[in-house]
């Protein structure tokens, strides 16, 4: 029999197939376009870009020539404008406001490659402290309620650009995600007086069959209600509200264990398309203690569909306990010893 | 400036490019995998399926043979099943629920076409009344709440198969963006003592921008806070809450529009992949008046990414005035015409 899964916070079910659940080898491989035209984002193009907003770069080195390792650019074509107000306006049974808001590039490496799997554990850290920079930075301006990062790796997942890289959206208003979440949050908070993902943990830890990699200050699972075959999330193992309060030890932990996740599906999946998007606490006002952070890595191997859409609902073909044991038993350590050696 | 636009109803933003907007010619052609495998779907091949549910067939003609015109059949791969109760149980902080559904699909034509929008008036009337008659029969099914009547056209918008269908799955809940849509009637309703979207359709019609087609009991429109480029949506223009309600004039209008709009997006996007979702009242004890069914074409000509995944806003390089204007431009009426003399 499937089985209806819900999500432990969000009003989110899931049709899971139980039995004949879709093995790796049932998901085509994704053949990664290759895009021939001059990358924007390499290093010695940095003028082809718009200047930088923060890069880690070689003492000495100036803004906008090479000697960077992470480099951050505004949005050639944005989403959204830094200039604007906040206030609603109506126009009939409409609502509007100003575009207001953020975007930028995180560009993950100097050269020309696009797989984050295949960088250092210390590239990945690096990469995680601009986002950690970028966020502290943006939510300077109290206009913004929410600072979305996220990444998008392969064309089916949305990237245009082939060059590893992540982005930013500062919003002006907290995303309906998020308030779901929260509000999740809090109905177990007042039921029970602890945090659901905190409990959750502790169940996980117990069962061990959704299980990924349980390290010191993180655990990484395949949810049990799974959207998407071979999602992974990446959970700190102790209550903290905001990405931005990790500290060093933690920066460290996390980049092993999402760059060992992301090889592992990379192995396991044939380098799929995937999304990684970063659930955190709003920011000024809005900023609550109650939310617990976590990182999503959405493999994009089936299609959100008339389905989707229309319910909100999703049908997830691999069981998450099934997605979790291939996932678990993929050994990219000797692997990373020996790519940590060369670096 | 971008824009940020609501949608009148439920909580959903999405950042609308309102000046350098994507045109037609900015999207990529989509060509269409071919099968070339044996296809299930086929006149002919009635025992390659389950035994039909349903088909509209010549006098004399016997279930799984030829002599149909549409034609249902169960899902052979469903992502639900018939058996099971509605009850919820607990594993720890999670629910669960057996897999409770019905999962059909909705052969639109006998022979191996794919396009919707190439068939006749009458075909498309026909399969309107199969979703019809599909939807009063699976509600007699006390268990289901909801019937989700959906279209996945072309393989990048979710289509597995190549021969034109649509698929129809009954749930034992209320799927949340129903139950976000409801709430959204519902508050309007009690502020204003109206139906939302009948105050809506009178603003788009006394504006004309985003209109494509109005018809005597249907407007198509390009909604104001559409999340994709083309997006078109066919509301009735008086209040109905339940799809069923329909009468044989507003199906055959309804299948003059529907045709018409989807030959629109083909002729101005080049045959794109798409999804259409019918949102209707639930069903059962859950049924309300306060709802105004309508049906939504969602062209899948960008990505569902990081940032829509994350926040469940959207981000629309194509604002809907824009579109409206080409669809509305595109005159598909002598097209019509002659095909249907052809037929």
């Amino acid at each position: 029999m499937p089985e209806w899964r819900k999500d432990p916070v969000v009003d989110r079910w899931v049709a899971i197939a139980t039995e004949r659940g879709k093995r790796p080898s049932d998901f085509k491989c994704v053949i990664h376009e290759k895009n021939d035209g001059r990358c924007p984002l390499c290093v010695g193009r940095e003028k082809d870009t718009p200047p930088e907003v923060m890069a880690f770069r070689q003492a000495g080195s100036s803004k906008d020539t090479p000697g960077w390792w992470v480099r951050v650019v505004p949005n050639k074509f944005p989403a959204v404008r830094i200039e604007g107000s906040q206030g609603v306006a109506n126009r009939g049974v409409y609502a509007v406001m100003d575009g207001l808001g953020a975007h930028e590039v995180v560009v993950e490496v100097p050269d020309h490659v696009d797989n984050l799997d295949m960088q250092s554990e210390k590239q990945v850290a690096e990469i995680l402290w601009a986002w950690h920079e970028r966020s502290l930075e943006l939510r300077r301006d109290r206009r913004f309620k929410y600072i979305q990062v996220f990444k998008n790796y392969g064309s089916t997942a949305g990237a245009s650009l082939e060059h590893a890289h992540s982005q930013i959206i500062a919003t002006p208003m907290v995303p309906v995600e998020v308030k779901n979440e929260l509000a999740g949050f809090s109905s177990y908070a007042q039921a029970t007086g602890r945090c659901i993902f905190c409990d959750l943990i502790a169940q996980e830890i117990a069962e061990r069959e959704r299980v990924v990699i349980q390290g010191k200050n993180f655990l990484a699972l395949a949810p049990f209600a799974s959207r998407f075959p071979f999602e992974v999330w990446i959970v700190p193992a102790f209550h903290q509200h905001d990405f931005v309060l990790l500290n060093e030890e933690q920066v460290r932990e996390l980049a092993r264990i999402l760059r060992a996740c992301l090889r592992k599906l990379s192995v396991v999946l044939c380098d799929p398309p995937y999304n990684i998007v970063l659930h955190t606490s709003p920011v000024n006002d809005m900023e609550t203690k109650q939310y617990h952070w976590h990182l999503e890595i959405l493999p994009r191997l089936t299609i959100i569909a008339g389905f989707e859409l229309g319910t909100g609902y999703y049908i997830n073909p691999t069981p998450p306990e099934l997605a979790a044991r291939y996932l678990r038993e993929t050994n990219v350590q000797n692997e990373e010893l020996s790519h940590r050696e060369v670096i």
